[in-house]
């Protein structure tokens, strides 16, 4: 539409007479005349409307889309939702009609609905500003991602979805039937990653997971996203580190740059980043959580998630200014088949966690990439290495020794703007239930 | 590895000792010393080995993985694959040994194996620099995408994989048992990109596409990506069109910027894309290829592969110096239910096809904004508007008049590349028969 202005435009037009095109969001509808307050992607403007006008929305509902032609005068009435100017308005055309009042009002300052609700009208609900704030953050955190790769000189990947029947046994895999034969759904993109080692040797892309987890908590999605990374010729697993801490800071700039509007609007804090991440082992998280948080895990191998919230979000703010927080060198029973272990001590793996702001968002660290320690690893984890013919073929023929992490889009996404559920993190939420919209 | 030189900067550290790593790309073993040819990301150099460190490479095959220490010095022997410096090798050290040949030779300068061969051992064939080559081509086509619409102030979706039972029946739908009920992958982001109509009025995004396809030819994929676009308050087509043209460009624009030594290794001419897209309803289209191409289709509603290819490579180069065609006005039997019909004109509707050097890449058009409107078409197209209860529900609540189109990703990269196959064009394909690696 050529020649319509954005109600973000409005006030720089004052005594102009211009068009404005978006949704009905309030109708006030008086004796003589209404006040219309219309919505467009970048914000709320009123509209005064002439008793024709008016009575040409008689039976129209909220929602229903509009255009209109008027001169932008100052603002008579006042209306906190809306700026300072307001149009009077010449011309109007139903561009469509709403008739049915919406399943959800979706015009109060917050959408006071339970979650079922918010998501079976998804389709409605993600037009509130609130929601539709989150995914303009969760889009700014993607493009300060890829931004700080691409600087890198780092390649993306486009990974597959559809593979063959699962090596790893595993339950929680989705399979289909492809042609007469079993598929699965890609849990994930660690095989793809660890070949491009040896065609890039750093890459990174947004990858589908899917999980088909027996249970729904606040924190279980069954299809998510993961941004990717994977490096060639790491010889220390700070390396890695390193790059997470740096692409997690140019996210967390992109989001204070680009959405400032959005974050005012959902009224969150971003996590503090402080100088540097903090690094510490698991047996020293541990230990902490004993002596400054009061509860005794030192015989866990393992973060619970009360211990993970605890670390990022009293223990690191408080000693390093800082919302994450590494967790390294975790036992090899704790971690998968490719992790390398610690060629100084066969019980623990060159590995990391970044707790973010509440709770795991990555995990992390140096892989195995010499064929017979891979084989002796697959074997020690009770796995036959025959069912691994395309994921041994690279290291067989060469891989440097490296690395990489994954970090959980929808997790992050939760913690950082402190969102009780990570469906509301979603913006189409597939779960044990749901699978619409 | 931050000591690490990369092959491509050697020339500027003449006369310094330096650290290389990578593959061993060839190896001459020659009386008393050796050539070692090592490749990594960047290019290829030549190494002088001693006769120790030769003889420490005995029954190392290629691939294998090498850190090297030495001087930069002058290129005494020639090798056209290697730039005009050389390393003398003073310390080596093995880090991933390689003890089997690879299965395919990936050292000549070009891979010559058939279709299978390529993609059964894709762990090894994708290093082949040509292979390599390909997919950077393919990431900066996607960056030029994602570069342009952002500037717009669009935003970016991730569309979701798994969806409900198939309301439009359909063989070509991969169904899979979803915690006891079918659940099927998504054939289209359609839905999705609609519904944000009423949320963002602009969106971009690369979605993923299944279609359980009954047969293999060289433009098939099982899975494949699409670069996604879709735009509230559009009045004209040409809205839509204009968008996509830019789009290109950038695209273009950037593989030329980007990417040149890819395009020159690949021996390929990029298209050319002249100063504006021809912009040809079906009805001409035909017409041009009975009187100038001399065959005679003008019965057909559609276009064939054929006329596609000479359209795109003959009649839009030789008139309009430009590799891009639109093909507009195509009739409402070969388009799906969303497309908007021509108010003028019920036997037409308001959608075009981008054909790109070679074949189709693009459907879009205007969608279908109104709830009568799209119930109505529905039913006509003999679909039970019951079983559309989402897809609907943003039509009741009011979308504004808009519309899109989606790109082939690896479609495009094919005809951009001129590779015969499709799968030549996806890092990881997936068809009939292959699920794997």
């Amino acid at each position: 539409m050529k020649s319509r202005t954005l109600i973000s435009d409005l006030p720089s037009k004052m005594g102009e007479t211009v068009t404005i095109a978006g949704w009905l969001h309030r109708l006030r509808d008086m004796k003589n005349f209404g006040f219309a307050i219309i919505r467009d992607r970048s914000g709320l403007v009123q509209a005064v409307l002439s008793p024709e006008q008016t009575e040409q929305l008689r039976g129209m509902q909220v929602e229903t889309v509009l255009k209109l032609s008027g001169k932008v005068v100052k603002k008579q009435s006042k209306d906190k939702d809306a700026n300072e100017v307001e149009v009077q308005v010449e011309s109007m055309e139903i561009l469509s009609p709403v008739l049915d009042t919406p399943p959800v009002e979706i015009n109060n300052r917050d959408l006071d609905v339970n979650l079922d609700t918010l998501l079976d009208n998804r389709v409605v609900t993600l037009r509130h500003p609130k929601q539709r704030a989150i995914f303009r953050v969760q889009a700014a955190l993607v493009r300060g991602y890829r931004s700080y790769m691409e600087r890198q000189g780092f390649t993306e990947i486009f990974f597959p979805v559809l593979g063959g029947a699962a090596s790893e046994g595993g339950a929680e895999f989705f399979t289909l039937d492809y042609y007469g034969r079993e598929a699965t759904l890609s849990q994930s993109a660690q095989l793809h990653k660890q070949i491009t080692m040896g065609v890039y040797e750093g890459v990174y892309g947004l990858s589908y997971s899917f999980r088909a987890e027996k249970f729904g908590t606040s924190r279980h999605l069954t299809e998510f996203n993961q941004l990717e990374f994977e490096m060639g010729f790491v010889e220390e697993m700070e390396e890695l580190m390193e790059v997470e801490e740096a692409v997690i800071r140019e996210m967390f700039a992109t989001v204070e740059r680009e959405c400032a509007t959005e974050i005012e609007l959902l009224v969150v804090t971003l996590p503090p980043l402080g100088e540097k991440f903090p690094r510490l082992t698991l047996k020293a998280a541990l230990a902490a959580y004993r002596d400054e948080g009061g509860v005794d895990e030192t015989k866990e191998p393992d973060l619970s998630p009360a211990a993970e919230k605890w670390l990022s979000t009293v223990w690191a703010p408080k000693h390093f200014g800082s919302g994450f927080v590494f967790v390294t060198d975790w036992p090899p029973s704790k971690r998968p088949f490719y992790a390398k272990v610690d060629p100084k001590d066969p019980e623990n793996t060159l590995t990391f966690d970044l707790i973010g702001f509440g709770s795991e968002i990555t995990s992390g660290g140096m892989r195995i990439n010499r064929y017979d320690e891979q084989v002796q690893r697959l074997k020690d984890k009770g796995l036959n290495p025959a069912d691994f013919g395309d994921y041994l073929m690279m290291h067989k023929y060469g891989i440097p020794p490296e690395g990489g992490f994954g970090i959980g889009l929808q997790r992050l996404t939760q913690n950082v703007l402190q969102l009780p559920n990570i469906k509301e993190a979603t913006i189409f939420p597939r779960d044990v239930q749901r699978l619409r919209p």
